[in-house]
């Protein structure tokens, strides 16, 4: 194909669906970007995504200082605002024109699968309207489950939160011993429950077992799971998905809830009533008596401070790299993908990937990342994860040399 | 009164009630200190608090290396385990029992309140036994509800991760605006709720609201001020205190549990159900649609690298004070309080109390930390908590400077 043309105009960024600490450093990667591009004049940033264009709710990301736009990269959740909100063939129309008011030729959206959905039917749209223009979606999301990359900016960060907080909740289970249930985000993918196993350090250290999405849940499966640790260590720490569903699909927290999104979502963080579910299953089945259940919520995504380094330089990266695609790459639209190099080494890249390749449909964790039980996840998982997430706080603990009892 | 003389014996330390994040600070700096008194000998630590005592369940902390100290020292939770066990007067004959045939005569016991008041019953009961010992608390808890203290250690980190945890929730409600209501651990003191306003950096920032124990709760005057939050803001962050109770002086969550521990008191934490109430209330009585409710529960306490410098270090230097008063000071018994100077400059130091000053009942929030309308914390609070909690993490923000609309 032959190499896209430079193009001269605006450009208009914008974030969607769920925020990341990281999803600021993708957003000021792509305007430090385009400010080296004389073909990019002025940086609009759209307020709360297609919201903002419907709307036509823009902010000057040029007249924005150095330090901050670095301040705001440094800043948990979407500076911009995000929206969940799915256009209908009018608010694309809406949003075309919008576009050409505003000689708009460059448009980036941040977001998940959903977002680049989004991102894929308005260049739909603007080919069929035979609006010249350069589309792409920048990848993000925690629940890592973006199709084409090896894992996406948002993940590294949102697992090392939930790694960190299992490190603190086994050491608080093993003080005070008894069943302690922890829900974590992922509506379909099992990623970041997975990453709770990073928090291990000595070989009876939680979580000991581990409930993904991928794997149908079973009541009495789970219960004689927790009765086994239980036996074994005196305690247990379980790290159960948002989105875990029984053998027909259905997700254990749908029950408890009728709220969708307008991608057809049931929501299901935000609300304990999953943990609160199996936590009294357990009382009342195994006649345990210490058995409690924090569901994370939010603050998987949105807490400042606990960032994953890694993850954070390959947000920006992303950021960048869109740009530098759009303007005098090969191709007019696209998506970007982090892509990795197999091995031991950790080496990773910006690719460009079609839109159609990440919209709609998400990844799940492979199966070589969970084990035969379906309970807990592979060495070969630690192995993929570690990397992504870096460093975690270190934790010690005593020889402990008992003292002889006196008869 | 007279100074006390030395002692020689063995040396018995063991944590107790809820842990936290810098609880091991104070063991090893107890034990760090100990071992600078040649009249302590052996010096033993006890699992899991008087259970460890009743069962002779000892291991030798001499035996433990500077590193392994140190790196314990750094750890969340209470490495020697903890228990919430109130000994009956058949346990306290038993504990002295044990405190003899290992000439046990130098005891400490880091806690809360109930730690206290066990603290007093042992020491009461070794008074009327007639064995000579030193008998000290260590002051312990989050809930910075200990008598004769201005703080307590474990309440700066605690705090610290509350406000740190609203920081990152209020910018992510920013982004997607609705009604998020965060529930806070505290049974009957409101501070560690209060810490949520230290998140507040910009005019409009949450948490917008904050209702305390100390107050009695109105679910119609709570429903009225989120309206009104709401209508300003166009979203409204909550903090609530697990134990805010009503006008009776009925927690509002107990009305959901009827699990008590053997202090008497009703278990509140590691539950959504005060959260998902109140979340369901604002869905349906104001008809607002996107209402979020996340319960921080045990990460509160428990979460690694989220520690205050501050509260690190005094919670260090209340391990010392204890073997210091213990060996060569002026009582044989008693508890560590932290003093603070008044005025603006953070000067604090441990001073030597009473056992029955500390013991069984709390500290509340004085008046003038809370606003008249009983919905949020005044400045005099943030003058109060700011330095010990220490510096937050820097957040930034768009000067956002408006696209003029196109007609």
């Amino acid at each position: 194909m032959a190499k896209n043309s430079k193009l001269t105009g605006n450009m208009l960024i914008a974030q969607s669906g769920g925020p990341t600490v990281v999803i600021n450093q993708s957003l000021i990667g792509a305007v430090l970007e385009a400010k080296k591009h004389k073909e990019i004049k002025k940086i609009y940033g759209s307020l709360h995504g297609i919201l903002g264009i419907l709307n036509e709710n823009f902010i000057d990301l040029g007249k924005e200082s150095k330090a901050t736009l670095e301040a705001v990269a440094n800043t948990p959740s979407s500076a911009l605002g995000s929206v969940r909100k799915k256009p209908t063939p009018e608010d694309c129309a809406k949003i075309f024109q919008v576009m050409q008011k505003y000689d708009v030729r460059y448009f980036f959206y941040i977001g998940g699968n959903d977002s680049a959905e989004t991102t894929h039917i308005i260049n739909e749209e603007a080919r069929k309207a035979g609006y010249e223009f350069r589309c792409f979606h920048i990848c993000k999301t925690i629940d890592n489950d973006l199709r084409e990359n090896d894992h996406t900016p948002g993940f590294g960060s949102g697992a090392k939160f939930v790694a960190s907080a299992f490190m603190g909740d086994n050491l608080d289970n093993r003080a005070l011993p008894g069943v302690k249930i922890n829900v974590v985000m992922g509506r379909h993918a099992g990623f970041l429950t997975a990453a709770s196993a990073l928090a291990r350090v000595y070989p009876d250290d939680g979580p000991h077992l581990v409930y993904l999405p991928e794997r149908p849940f079973d009541m009495d499966r789970f219960l004689a799971d927790v009765k086994t640790v239980n036996e074994k260590y005196g305690r247990c720490v379980v790290a159960v998905s948002e989105g875990i569903s029984d053998a027909e699909g259905t997700a254990i927290a749908a029950k408890f809830t009728k709220e969708v999104d307008a991608h057809g979502n049931v929501q299901l963080s935000g609300s304990g009533a999953l943990g609160d579910l199996l936590a009294d299953q357990v009382k009342a089945k195994l006649q345990i008596k210490r058995v409690r259940a924090d569901t994370f919520g939010y603050l998987q995504r949105s807490f400042p401070g606990v960032v994953s380094a890694v993850d954070a330089k390959e947000a920006r990266l992303a950021g960048q790299a869109a740009v530098k695609f759009a303007n005098g790459g090969k191709f007019a639209n696209g998506s970007t993908a982090i892509k990795r190099k197999p091995g031991k080494s950790y080496r990773t890249w910006i690719e460009r990937t079609e839109l159609k390749n990440v919209a709609k449909e998400t990844r799940h964790m492979p199966d070589e990342f969970i084990n035969a039980e379906g309970n807990n996840v592979t060495a070969a998982f630690i192995r993929y994860a570690a990397p992504i997430v870096g460093p975690l706080p270190p934790v010690g603990r005593f020889k402990g040399v008992k003292v002889k009892k006196i008869g």
